[in-house]
């Protein structure tokens, strides 16, 4: 059909122009679109839509564990962000700054939070008196501000959503548990309902975060081979507390700091899920994560009988799923097909009139593009278990992906071949010196991703 | 008790101070605090937790109306700020502006939102071609910032949590109707979760919103008789769609300028229920809105079997209620009654050895303090009839008091006399002309909160 050509040719090729591509499947699937704020995007209601769906998922689990929701001020007094010494220096440069308000030069200077230990610790120290007032385990969902030189729609935007949660503890011990039930949480949150396997694992010295002990982080993989930091989770031990005097009588009656936490997942997941299932035909989403899962197509709308088995059928299924109908009469079904895969749309169904004259109708697979005709009186169950399965397969898909892209080196030489043949994750030995860090990021352009949890024995 | 006199000490006499009694319930009752951030408010979880049922109440009803989420930019251009003329003079005194970051001077400053119409129209006008894209139905929940002199927690804070919608339409009747319906949607939001009535009418010519055409307003009546503007939903018109361009072909192939409305509730709504239901003894919430609905507070905890009574029963009420228990040893259950009372919550639970040994507990009801003994068998049901009496209750207390709060005048020297008799709402024949206005507020201080929907006939 013409249409389609047209349509897909909208698109850059994903095997020559995996950037371009990308912009191309934020803007065209409806996800997302530039503003006149420079570096700033507006999310459109498609895109949001899964984000809500990303959001009121964490924020479930969040909550089984203890998460308290809050708000805190945007705005931060510069005195404030200048308390802890690594953070300032980490986010100084990158910082918004509102200098005048209702109309006067402002006494102090206020920072757009780019993150809010500051901000939490400022007010942790009014709260906390005694060890029965711990743990305070807050989270907020808002907007931070860094002001990037580059930008890319959800990977790196100048504001951009997300959770940060922060929460102070009676013991190192308790702290660190909650660092890494959060990354657990986060593992389960990108695994379970974005469909995409993580690598668990703490960051190095020299890419933690500003201000944190320790940093461990969940990265994923794209199509083309390149890993991105999906949700960390910092292990702050007393940085923050100390110079902000968050301080507490402990069992023993002693005056003591409390031991800090923070964490946090944002809109970037939305530009992990881009990279990690698009195809050259658009967006894929896992079926647990989309908005729609279902979208009936009818074909022949005109004839007699068509677009009210059509709604019929929409009335049923929505009992069950997400289901939408697209009825509109200016566009082909062929044109319909085309944005229902560039949207992501996990199943689509097609019934016209010979369809409903047999009791059938067409069940279509983004994933696997699968045609199957299925009877009417089976539906439910069909959709059900297709549904399932595609959201194992679209797993099971970046599973292989990780195992292929993921070679082992054992000497520097085999590291700079194996790198330079093909961009992927390099699993090699690390004595730990930063040296040997930035000798290897010298060399090959590689960063180093992680220390994974789960570890093999990598000697010959 | 000791503890009881003590407890109420802490907070203002609401008769004498009601201005201090509202800020001593805002942070007693772990609402919220102030900051270090001049203006700007933590809310913290117990608030939060309350902001949260507003706000998934009424997006759940806003959902239902064709309402789609969104997330714009926070950053407004200066230049896109001033498009409008009445908008930039009523918003330009109160912004907050950005004029470094990144570690540079900004070559165009930057607004922080104190509203989002200019973004709105500045996207709508990139997406809008056709007639067949009408409507567009968007909302957004964030935070916005307008720098106020005086601030109130909730009621009048520099930066404020709320959703603003902002739609654009085909025609004038149907942007009237969206108004309209949002206004509607409100009213139910008020009073069916939050249980206090509203009146619903148009403001007047000067009370409007900064580039409206029409607002339309919902007043809720605090305790102390006055006014609350808890919701408004305007009629733009073209006001905007014509400097932002935001037009489209018409079904007559024509171009024509989109017809635009703008809505929003926020935080101030805690302020609302803070003031409303309010009483010597702290926060009272509405059953449907309480985060928790059931506290239950074991007596003499110390004797055999009584936690665990108390854990069960927790167990089982929280199947169908939002249940917690106090079991905390290191405060008298005196004291939990006081602090229940404090935070508003609807019922609690007293149960000790002699309740468990005759099958029986407790019940005692926020709104009337009223006690009652029920059998533990028949508990669920006596809570459920219980709680829904207290919404009723609640609801019936508010307007009474709006009935009694509310006379007519029909002269001038009737409306001076009564509003110096007391403070309340003054229902008067009015000609329209804002000379008048200003003159009443001249002589009385009184401003116009509405020209209500439903009228009476006020001539003698």
């Amino acid at each position: 059909m013409a249409e389609n050509k047209e349509f897909v040719k909208d698109i850059a090729n994903i095997d020559e122009d995996f950037g371009t591509w990308y912009t191309d499947i934020v803007r065209k699937a409806d996800l997302a679109d530039y503003t006149d704020t420079k570096g700033c995007i507006a999310i459109k209601p498609y895109g949001f839509a899964i984000w809500e769906n990303i959001r009121n998922y964490a924020d479930k689990l969040f909550k089984e564990t203890g998460v308290q929701n809050v708000y805190f001020p945007m705005l931060i007094p510069e005195s404030l962000l200048q308390k802890e010494k690594d953070h300032v220096e980490g986010f100084a440069p990158e910082v918004a700054m509102v200098t005048e308000a209702g109309g006067e030069k402002l006494e102090e200077r206020l920072v757009i939070r780019p993150t809010s230990e500051t901000i939490f610790s400022m007010l942790y120290s009014k709260w906390l008196k005694s060890w029965r007032d711990l743990p305070m385990i807050y989270n907020q969902w808002c907007s931070v501000l860094r002001w990037e030189k580059e930008t890319r729609p959800f990977l790196r935007s100048r504001e951009f959503l997300w959770q940060e949660g922060h929460t102070i503890h009676e013991t190192k011990e308790e702290a660190m548990e909650r660092t890494l039930l959060m990354l657990e949480v986060y593992a389960k949150v990108v695994e379970e309902l974005l469909a995409i396997p993580v690598i668990k694992g703490k960051k190095t010295e020299k890419e933690k975060f500003s201000g944190a002990e320790e940093t461990y982080t969940i990265e994923t993989l794209t199509r083309d081979g390149r890993a991105l930091q999906s949700g960390t989770s910092h292990y702050i031990g007393q940085n923050f507390t100390k110079p902000f005097e968050v301080k507490f009588q402990n069992r023993e009656g002693k005056e003591e700091y409390a031991y800090q936490t923070s964490w946090g997942i944002s809109t970037r997941l939305m530009g992990a899920l881009i990279m990690a299932h698009g195809d050259e035909r658009g967006l894929k989403l896992a079926p647990k994560l989309a908005p729609i899962q279902v979208k009936i197509i009818p074909i022949a709308m005109h004839k007699e009988g068509v677009l009210e088995k059509a709604e019929e059928l929409k009335e049923r299924l929505s009992k069950e799923f997400r289901v939408e109908l697209d009825d509109r009469k200016e566009v082909t079904p062929g044109f319909k097909f085309n944005e229902c895969e560039l949207k992501g749309i996990p199943l689509r169904i097609e019934i016209g009139p010979r369809d409903i004259e047999n009791g059938k109708c067409i069940i279509v697979r983004r994933d696997t593009l699968e045609k199957k005709e299925i009877e009417l009186t089976n539906l439910e169950n069909e959709i059900r278990e297709t549904l399932e399965e595609i959201q194992k397969n679209m797993y099971r898909i970046c599973e292989n992906r990780l195992r292929e892209k993921t070679v082992v080196a054992t000497t520097l030489k085999e590291f700079e071949d194996k790198i330079n043949e093909e961009q992927r994750y390099i699993k090699a030995m690390w004595c730990g010196d930063s040296a040997c860090e930035d000798k290897i990021k010298e060399l090959t352009g590689a960063h180093s991703r992680c220390i994974p949890f789960e570890q093999e024995n990598l000697r010959r």
